[in-house]
């Protein structure tokens, strides 16, 4: 009897999270981890510990590994050519998660296809900056190309001298246009090798200081017109760019209509909902996608979801607290990732499913809070 | 920060199917199991090899858990009384273990309650058995006071001659009228140390040859005030009991009312579609209950689940059917134990979601018949 198996490079939450959608499975799933205490490594016996950034390590692993994915897009590109050329499985694949690696690559590329983003140039000293802030006014951004995630990597810039402290960094960077939106979007999709394609309901997604907050599944009030119009363009981005698994496609909600923000091929912050919420969760539609397996229904399992991120607080006695949030809401879904709680730190989730979006949010940002400061209005 | 901590005793599909739920609620988890291919042991980092009846074992097991539980009910109870008076907290605790070790002593201990069974008497020869008969007439069933499961230790007698061949085992043994039901039900509820009690929809079970084949929740067209009588029944025995965790109480729904069949205390075959179908699993409940954490909510999330258990085949080769199974129905939901494939063994089991009790049957049918023999009509 052969078994399917995956190997996932990186071993956070969403490795964590992956894990008990390869139990339910029944696959082989092993991770490359860091440290023994991983968030995923803490809940999965087949670890291996080693290095994403050493293509040795990463060999030795994907030996092992029928096909390789990952939970996070950090791999360097070379390494990854190195493997596909060896003739190792990765997916998704270097030519498609180049575009994630590379917000220049990302934005030339969305642009060569037809696909609106804000507008962007690559910057390299201050004349550039003041060059596009002349085109597009400030405030405007600027973006590391490679290596940011969770609003580390990305600066609001108001002058230029808040450019040239950012072009200090000595990183390769762009600009791009402040995007006036009315809201944050994301449309999570996955796609096999066979093409077959699947699009969960577009979500909202509040964000604070680049960190995700709060995501509001399906996004309240979305025309069904703009819901498809986000749903297509992400299958199409899927198709276009080679994606296998899954692909969150970030999106500003403004009045003249859909921009790209950002890319990820993994699972997805965005998704986190699915796990209660949807028929498949993403951790097992992303397996089932880079598996080649047919996909899982992407359906609600409730009217609305809403999921509420859990940051560390400056008090570590998280289960101290998460007793007495149990309590006041026995339909709270409470999700912890055994990672020591730093100040700001992702440290859970909390999940809540029902009919009434306001209720539904007050309940999540009341489990939030409370878990992280012991109020329920603490932030 | 303390981090609550349990340790389960075996490593079998129900430790396996509460990995996950350990994983969400980010706590210490350990399992003892046989060996370390067992199922459980194929998806959990913590997991003790040792041997359930040997108590330096078990000793050793409990010195590194908070809280030791259960997947099954065959650690001897001396032992558990030894560990016990040491100091260990265990839940459910050997006081309560007790009636679901010896059959006999549950009879007896439900009829003290007032509590319906089956007629019954504890038999130790022909001339008990014929005397039973003589009152409740034939067929009969034998079964043995301890140590059965799935069908195993449960004989139905036809004659003399049949029970003579079941006495010739050996075995403490008690004779039971055989009843006449309309069908089977469950009652699923947990209860913690607290005494919070909580009950999840009672559901009917459909067994073939003793083994359970499909759980329909809640059960189709059973009046609110007879489910009701069950779910107080079971939360009653559970804390006549003292249960602390889960209890599932197998009813027999006859013309005449409901009698107790069976108890387990621990999560249940009857509860496996909570995973999906409901808000809070069996399993993480049961974890919440033996910590004694406030109690999640047992509320469904669509109007019917419907669960089929998925028996070994003939034919070892599960993961070539299960792309058939998820192309034929991407709302299926598979469950691998990750177990070796033997015909009549549980190795997995199947749940669906909605409206339509009989859409739902055939459907999850169809997949656990196509994976079983790779027809939709094997059986």
């Amino acid at each position: 009897m052969v078994v399917p198996s995956v190997g996932m490079v990186g071993a956070g939450q969403l490795a964590r999270m992956t894990c008990p959608a390869a139990t339910g499975l029944g696959i082989g799933f092993r991770l490359l981890a860091a440290a023994c205490d991983d968030s995923a490594a803490r809940v999965w016996p087949d670890a291996r510990l080693g290095d994403y950034r050493s293509l040795d390590d990463l060999r030795a692993f994907a030996a092992g590994s029928g096909v390789l994915t990952f939970d996070h897009e950090h791999v360097p590109g070379p390494h990854l050519d190195a493997l596909e050329q060896a003739g190792f499985v990765i997916r998704p694949g270097p030519a498609a998660l180049r575009y994630t690696q590379d917000k220049l690559a990302m934005r030339d590329r969305l642009g060569s296809l037809g696909i609106r983003c804000p507008r962007y140039a690559p910057v390299t000293d201050l004349a550039g900056v003041e060059r596009f802030a002349g085109e597009s006014g400030w405030p405007l951004v600027l973006k590391a190309a490679s290596g940011g995630y969770d609003g580390k990597g990305v600066w609001v810039c108001e002058s230029s001298r808040d450019a040239a402290g950012v072009l200090g960094l000595g990183l390769r960077l762009l600009a791009e246009e402040y995007v006036a939106f009315d809201r944050e979007l994301a449309a999570l999709v996955a796609r096999s090798p066979h093409r077959q394609g699947a699009a969960y309901p577009v979500v909202q997604t509040v964000q604070q200081e680049g960190i995700c907050r709060e995501v509001l599944a399906p996004a309240p009030g979305l025309a069904p017109a703009r819901a498809a119009e986000a749903q297509s363009l992400a299958l199409r981005i899927a198709s276009e760019l080679g994606v296998t698994g899954l692909l969150a496609v970030e999106l500003f909600d403004t009045p003249g209509g859909l921009l790209v923000n950002e890319l990820a091929m993994r699972p997805h912050n965005c998704g986190h909902w699915t796990i209660e919420g949807a028929v498949t969760s993403q951790f097992e539609q992303h397996l089932r996608a880079v598996l080649d397996l047919p996909l899982g229904a992407p359906a609600m399992l409730a009217p609305q979801a809403v999921m509420a991120n859990l940051l560390g607080g400056t008090d570590p006695r998280v289960y101290d607290r998460y007793v007495h949030v149990m309590a006041a809401d026995p339909g709270i879904k409470v999700h912890l990732y055994g990672k020591a709680v730093r100040p700001g730190r992702k440290i859970g989730h909390v999940t809540v499913l029902g009919d009434d979006v306001a209720g539904l949010r007050d309940r999540a940002r009341r489990a939030a809070s409370f878990l992280r400061w012991g109020t329920e209005d603490g932030e």
